[in-house]
């Protein structure tokens, strides 16, 4: 088939989520062009704003084991098996993620993009276009304006258009022009500056390596993942108000030294300080919208559909796992890899693809996000509380007992590929019980010093009598 | 003082709320500069895709009267006293607004926009720009830049900018680019089209003129309003699938024969088919978000700041009653008109007046919003229905009784200045109220019948025994 025959796509945005559909794409055979507004982060290094690393879980794993590119970062990624809780006192506690001894990874966000985008040029029908910042689009005539590097602009032609260009997402505000899109946006009071624990003098990690680190203080947190190099990368969520509180050195190091003591001396103060004074403070928002596509012309994908807030881990995981989703509904609508339908796919077929990508995702997505605005209270809160962590034990041994049957909301979230709204569900269902059985459990309980208090009392009215008698 | 050193206000959008609004402004003596995209609708007629007629009430008449601008509208105004229901059957039943003969009014748009642009030009303190779109704000250096007619760009300053520029606002945008805004935009699964219903032969109107018409279909409906030259409008509005399921004349024909028959000799076939077909399908969205300024910079209000379905006939209303409430705000902050603060208010006066105003109006409108989106399955459904007419009338005859105490949800909104969110609170409190008694009346009901069957069955007790014995 002549180059020009093929069917091709334009994906906007180059990250994880972008250059993995590529990926997937080159392996259907089709003509793949990525475009990014940013630098090739191969050749100099980029200063994205954003963090430096990710945990990565099943789903994750799973799109990149599908898409066969998981080898090289399954071999530089850390293993944590829990949380591992500082308290006030120093005191540290171990809270396992999974009852089986599942893991979450810590990976670095630019070695994993950069391994990447060299799977997806590995492929001959795939080019990389970078420095190109999408401009407007024309979806009715496919076609789509970049500007580049020197500000000129350039207008390319694609059967089909994947936006996968990040929660400012230029796609989704030119689909929104479109389109009629449900749309929501809602930040939260709350806000996030990164930091840094570096190695020992004698080069060796701070703390321990196989744990993400939290220091939970109620009403905001700090975490730390380990990378490679024996640092840790710390983030510090709290109110707005209070980073706006902290004006001065002064300030900072009162604050650390009365919330966050034991990390002064693995961070050193003056490293502390320069960190907290230069990063940008980000914001966090959630973003959802409905539907994902217009007709056989464009779908959006990753955070440009659905951003959320951090605390679950599940950000990239979700972008990632959107990839296999769409896959497969390329593979329902068009035939395998080796159909040739897949391959000069039709206008309807496609539009049918991407209507039951979108139809079938937001739902999930969208459970999503609001796992991950919960999650913050867990992880700032919750963690030090006597009933989350007695149920956690109870989920756990039955888990242990039932495995399919009861499963903790965490394990169907980060080990698992249960879809988001039905692990949802489940937890839901499984709270319910829960707080029948304890209702139950209060009731007997009750019901049993009330047959005690009775038993007491009958056991006395005769001794009354006695006394009356007397 | 010298006309550069007044307070200067920049007044995005010339509809009926930025007119207003510069009214408002110019009381106060400041420099008034209004700035609308379209022409001059007062030189020539303004084909702005928006409905023909509006339903004026209570908040909105105020508004105007305290600005001093409510004669001319008042005296060029249908009062409508209630609903009138079109059965399928042809049957008419009227449904009063008011328990105390209370009415809504029929406006023509254009008259009274008109009308407010003359009201405002006619402050020597206030200029008109017309064919000036806003580009971009730079809302720090208190600068915005417009596009004018010719294509060529003006930037203006002014110490305050109030973007009054409607559902897709650009004001918005630029405020949401600046600034930490929460947004949603929902689109209902319904359109609208306009359709029209002329005088009669002997040029009088063909329906009664002190209503507004409704042809309530469960899931889709009819309305028309009268309008001062014997004509009414009329908007169809329905599913999405149901404008393109009529593809042609004869099907729009066989619709109307099916579910509106009576309307269609009023309109003429011909002219249904000539408006169905030529006038544009409108979509139907709700806009909320938050806050609504920036700094002592800008405020959004009416539809740039809270757009809703048209069905409870509130959003000019709520639009215009911003300006009340915001100009109660610069009151509160500034000092009365006569107050020199007032003329030369200081940043932070300003800021706390426009952050007030924010915190204030933000839950009254998102109330309006979702009861606009309530009042389609009222007005579509509800109003056929038994339960429904029994609550309004049992409502009604209380309200007569306890004319404060209990107030139906449509005379709160319609008929009074309660905040719209206390309204919604006291209607969900008076739902709750009727939801009980009406259980205890079935409760009631139950146990009189149980002693009924139970003395039933007790005064045969003796008999079966006779029966037994014998």
């Amino acid at each position: 088939m002549a180059e020009s025959d093929k069917f091709s796509v334009a994906i906007v945005g180059g990250g994880l989520v972008g250059s993995l559909a590529a990926v997937y794409c080159a392996k259907r055979g089709w003509k793949v062009d990525v475009y990014e507004a940013r630098r090739d982060p191969r050749l100099e290094s980029v200063d994205s704003g954003r963090s430096i690393n990710l945990a990565l879980s099943v789903r994750g794993i799973s799109a990149l084991k599908k898409a066969g590119v998981d080898e090289k970062i399954l071999s530089n990624m850390i293993p944590m098996k829990g949380r591992l809780i500082h308290s006030m006192d120093g005191k540290l506690s171990s809270q396992p993620y999974g009852i089986f001894g599942e893991c979450i990874n810590s990976v670095d966000r630019m070695m994993m993009n950069k391994h990447l985008l060299d799977s997806a040029e590995a492929y001959p029908n795939v080019k990389l276009h970078f420095h190109h910042e999408l401009n407007q689009c024309d979806f009715d005539n496919q076609k789509a304006t970049f500007t580049k590097k020197d500000g000129s602009s350039v207008t390319v032609k694609a059967d089909i258009m994947i936006g996968a260009d990040g929660v400012y997402s230029r796609t989704r505000q030119q689909l929104m022009r479109k389109s009629r899109i449900n749309f929501s946006q809602q930040y939260i009071d709350h806000a996030w500056v990164e930091l840094a624990i570096p190695p020992t003098a004698e080069g060796e990690y701070a703390m321990d390596a196989h744990h993400l680190h939290i220091w939970p203080r109620q009403t905001f947190m700090m975490i730390a993942l380990p990378n490679l190099d024996k640092s840790f990368t710390v983030t510090l969520f709290m109110p707005w108000s209070k980073f706006d509180a902290i004006k001065t050195e002064q300030d900072l190091l009162t604050f650390f030294r009365d919330t966050f003591p034991d990390s002064i001396p693995f961070m050193g103060e003056q490293l502390l300080v320069a960190n907290y004074f230069k990063n940008i403070k980000g914001s966090l928002a959630q973003i959802k919208c409905r539907p994902y596509h217009y007709q056989d012309k464009v779908v959006i994908i990753g955070d440009a559909a659905h951003a959320m807030v951090p605390f679950y881990g599940q950000g990239m995981n979700c972008g990632m796992e959107d990839c296999i989703v769409l896959d497969d509904m390329f593979t329902k609508h068009l035939g395998d890899l080796s159909s040739p339908a897949s391959l000069g796919p039709s206008g309807p077929a496609v539009a049918a693809a991407l209507e039951e990508y979108s139809e079938n995702r937001n739902p999930d997505a969208e459970a999503m996000c609001d796992l991950a605005m919960y999650n913050y209270v867990e992880m700032r809160s919750s963690v030090t509380k006597p009933e989350y962590l007695f149920r956690k034990k109870v989920e756990g041994w039955l888990h242990k007992i039932f495995p399919k049957t009861i499963i903790p909301l965490y394990t169907m979230v980060s080990f698992s590929r249960i879809p988001y709204a039905e692990a949802l569900r489940r937890w839901n269902r499984q709270t319910a019980w829960f707080d029948g059985a304890r209702t139950i459990g209060q009731l007997l309980a009750g019901a049993s010093i009330s047959v005690a208090v009775l038993a007491l009392i009958v056991g006395r009215i005769p001794k009354i009598e006695i006394m009356l008698k007397k």
